[in-house]
């Protein structure tokens, strides 16, 4: 193999960054602050090294009779056994896909009948709920589901639960295995009933995995998603966990790979990769969780005495959100120039969810959450993440302080 | 960037290599022969090189709303560029999936009504067909397919015509041209007659775009999956173009990305490395194919010299099959010994097509061609590709002779 480069988004030196720079209106030295890692993680170093040799030397298709090709499909089952493992998990109950997008869809496709998630679940959620019967239930203004409301809005016919483990937008971390019960005493009920309507519990983990358990038997879910693309893994590489007795109906039929459920040669490379990937995760996971929550804080103490009229929007409580996110909103201000002032001076965040912010939609979780429209349009995502230092804080904390001190003045807003 | 490693697969010295060297029962020194690049191709040394950046430096999210997350939106976006050029097509109008299988599925949700297939195509496609009201027509003893019978199986209520444009079993190359005009004929009547019933052809040209022009404008066709993964790009890459006027349905809903059409963070580096896999290709495209054709019918003509009862299967003429592919049987003998016996003289060839092949099934190619059982059973699909040469064709047909007598003496068998 070769060398394989140190990945330090937070001081590229590269060509192709050089090459960006040089657009830029400022020249950023070699100080850059990326906290976007809620978007986008890159491949972590020992990741990309597991991955290459399936590009090349053990390029073969799984599917084929020989030997080094029947290694290619050992080392596709191992990579599923170390992910199954990583979660409490059988190897066969793992359906690997082309992300968590995927994934979800594949969950919601174990149902046909009715419904029920919150409105401030992630956008591959919220449309296969609305391709069909559906409730949604409403979250608070920290962002939480209350297990009460899913229990009032469940109904004889509901058929899947879905509620994420923690929200990618504001971090609020949801009660699932208070859910859970929820969804145990309605099955419990259909089972004394005589009733034969299956109830499954479905979450989305991949903004939690980095910081959070996700052990399924202690979570209670039947379903979970969780991505490799955010835990310094491959993009486009996510999986489906189906507990015991839950079938899998295909989205996409063909040489019946993934045990008939997700048809298409595998990308072992992407497999091997998140298994790596998600590996790491787990070993550094209570450390890296109580160091970036303290970068967090930091961030957000730096952010709060400098600007008295910021609003952060999320959960108080540290147990009750993701560690390495904030989100922060200067009323009065409109993110979008935030942002780009602030890519000006290399410090990369983000408005809202990627997905909308590209169409600089107002984001549907702060509209569910009942956040003023002034907030919503003044709000900055910013997560943390592994290479993310406190001196990478402090940094970026005084851009953004100047950034929306200009944009104050600008504006004549006072702060 | 680190060095990349140039990819030889037919004399691989990595570790992992050796390691599975020294499970075999006879050590192979240098002389490995891989022969199998229809079911998988390793990555280019030229397109790994091209898809690293954006696994570490350039690993952003392209929905995201700064600058070097828009510089990997741009380079995304050149990717498609590039691909659709290849193809003679707008950047529109591809949409770009985890492989082939996705993509041809994604043709089959265009339309809603009956389809029309032939009973050899690949395995995505006669899944999709048999999901849905569906004609199969037959192939000929050669693999081809009638375009009039065809046209004498269309309905008034056929909506989409799916033939490959090259089969990956024995290399038949369809008459594509042919089966556009009959489609164009049938539009037209329903046009003349005030009909609405749309009727799209749709083609997976995976298993030719090595060899064969994949100009869409040129084919006829609404529809056109490639595969990466067949042209030494990445596994899990792969397109579906669709033509003016073609609205498609998304498997997989979520974010909206591909235009709403196939939603989740995009594989940047993946659709990076399948626009330069392409482009190589298309550079290489005739050289190779005359180059594959020669070495093709080298090994043929040894096999035949020394097996007198050899069936080879698929079309006689070189126009009409594909360059790389020999399809060869020897009656009496299992293929599955045989490749087992060739594997410990490090000959790789296949079975069948790679998915099948791996469920010991008998071929459905084979069986619609009408093959006897006998010719099924003993026999193998030889592909070469790229690092393939004279010296290595030699030292195969060498190896499969002596194992097919090895075999024939063993069963009894006189070849």
């Amino acid at each position: 193999m070769g060398e394989v480069k140190r990945v330090r988004p937070q001081s590229c030196t590269c060509a192709a960054e050089l090459r960006e720079k040089k657009h830029r209106s400022r020249h950023v030295d070699t100080r850059e602050a990326y906290l976007d890692y809620g978007a986008a993680t890159p491949v972590a170093p020992e990741v990309l090294e597991a991955m290459l040799p399936y590009f090349s030397e053990r390029f073969y298709n799984p599917s084929a009779p020989y030997s080094v090709a029947r290694g290619a499909r050992a080392d596709l089952e191992a990579a599923r056994a170390t992910l199954a493992h990583l979660i409490g998990a059988r190897p066969g109950q793992l359906t690997l896909t082309a992300g968590a997008t995927e994934a979800n869809n594949l969950a919601f496709a174990a149902v046909t009948g009715p419904v029920l998630t919150d409105a401030a679940e992630h956008e591959s959620v919220l449309a296969c709920a609305k391709a069909r019967p559906h409730v949604l239930v409403g979250v608070d203004a920290t962002g939480r589901v209350d297990p009460q409301e899913v229990e009032a809005a469940l109904t004889p016919q509901t058929e899947l639960v879905s509620v994420e483990l923690a929200n990618g937008e504001v971090g609020t971390i949801q009660p699932i295995r208070e859910i859970a019960q929820v969804v145990e005493r309605e099955r419990f009920r259909r089972l004394e009933a005589g009733e034969q309507t299956p109830l499954l519990l479905h979450t989305d983990a991949s903004q939690a995995a980095l910081t959070h358990a996700t052990n399924v038997s202690s979570l209670g879910v039947a379903l979970m998603t969780l991505s490799a693309a955010k835990v310094y893994g491959p993009k486009q590489v996510g999986l489906l966990w189906a507990g015991e007795g839950v079938a899998l109906h295909p989205l996409v039929r063909g040489g019946g790979q993934e045990g008939g459920v997700r048809s298409g040669t595998e990308n072992v490379a992407g497999a091997v990769g998140f298994a790596r990937a998600l590996e790491l995760a787990t070993q550094a996971r209570k450390q890296e969780a109580s160091r970036l929550a303290s970068l967090r804080n930091r961030l957000q103490r730096q952010l709060q005495q400098a600007v008295p009229t910021l609003v952060v929007s999320g959960p108080k409580r540290d147990k009750s959100r993701l560690p390495g996110l904030l989100h922060v909103s200067f009323p009065g201000l409109e993110a979008q120039r935030l942002v780009i002032a602030l890519e000006r001076r290399g410090v990369y965040v983000g408005t809202g969810s990627a997905c909308a912010a590209s169409r600089m939609q107002e984001s549907h979780v702060l509209r569910a959450m009942g956040a003023p429209a002034e907030v919503a349009r003044g709000s900055l995502r910013i997560t943390l993440g592994r290479p993310t230092t406190q001196e990478l804080v402090d940094y970026a904390a005084k851009q953004i302080v100047e950034v929306a001190r200009e944009e104050a003045a600008r504006v004549g807003v006072s702060l």
